[in-house]
């Protein structure tokens, strides 16, 4: 089976593909630092439509979601982006704890596992 | 590769079949919110036997666990339960991290995957 | 295909193979606990290496990584070791969030994906 990797940097690749399936990176809110985690939320999904779309995928196709907050209180206010985004009768897997993020001006992050085909 | 979506609701489906692989949610105690460590996680992992025969498998087939306790000081108590349920011969892959969960009525949560065959 | 489980015990097995994809469970730094972040990554990715031989792989065949560290504040000094151990060319995705780990004296915990080819 091949490996694909997107995006590659020093540190990680921003995706990587094995066979029929793709692993993001966890992805934060690059262009919307310390912005709410609606707004955070927006920037990531948007992130990963355009990252699964590089790997020749898309939302409808997503296996399995993590989904880390800074602070559990904005689980609303992600789940009010999170739930008009997932492709109505695809939603994939998700887990949704609580851990601090590499830098405070990120409060939401979210890394995907998702089929190509 | 064909995927299939078990108990699929617009936030998350309960399980994603992709192939040979079928990835969960992470799984609380529905049916204990509030009771001890324990008891949830026998909760948690009566609902994962009952996930994984859905997607038609069973735990003597786990590849992968995450297990989150919101309090690191229930891993005893948690254990405790995890370790007369694994099929003896076949654990998964396992981590436990501490993290708070979506609601703190919920003190364990558990996502694994899981092979069809 | 095949499930092929590696140093199982009651608990965990330490990897799990899958047809051509290869989960580790989380590694602490076994032999250097309660060292500063920097050793203590330094173990977790040299018994990574041993255990990936073991499986069969190699660091050139990482897909996804996480990374929980009990402390963020140790965020640079992990990647210090992370960034020079990655095959270039070859980084997995990866996710590094803070969570308390099962035990005080391990303060990095790491667990791949990986491929076998």
């Amino acid at each position: 089976m091949s490996i694909k990797r997107i995006q590659v940097a020093e540190r990680m690749s921003q995706a990587v593909i094995h066979g029929n399936t793709v692993y993001t990176a966890g992805q934060v809110a690059i262009d919307a630092p310390g912005e709410s985690a609606a707004k955070q939320t927006e920037n990531i999904l948007a992130r990963l439509d355009a990252l699964l779309a590089e790997a020749g995928t898309d939302k409808s196709k997503l296996l399995s979601a993590t989904i880390w907050l800074s602070d559990m209180g904005d689980f609303n206010e992600m789940n009010s982006i999170w739930d008009t985004w997932v492709a109505p009768g695809h939603a994939p897997g998700r887990a949704c704890v609580e851990s601090k993020l590499a830098a405070p001006q990120f409060t939401v992050e979210i890394g995907v596992i998702a089929a190509l085909d």
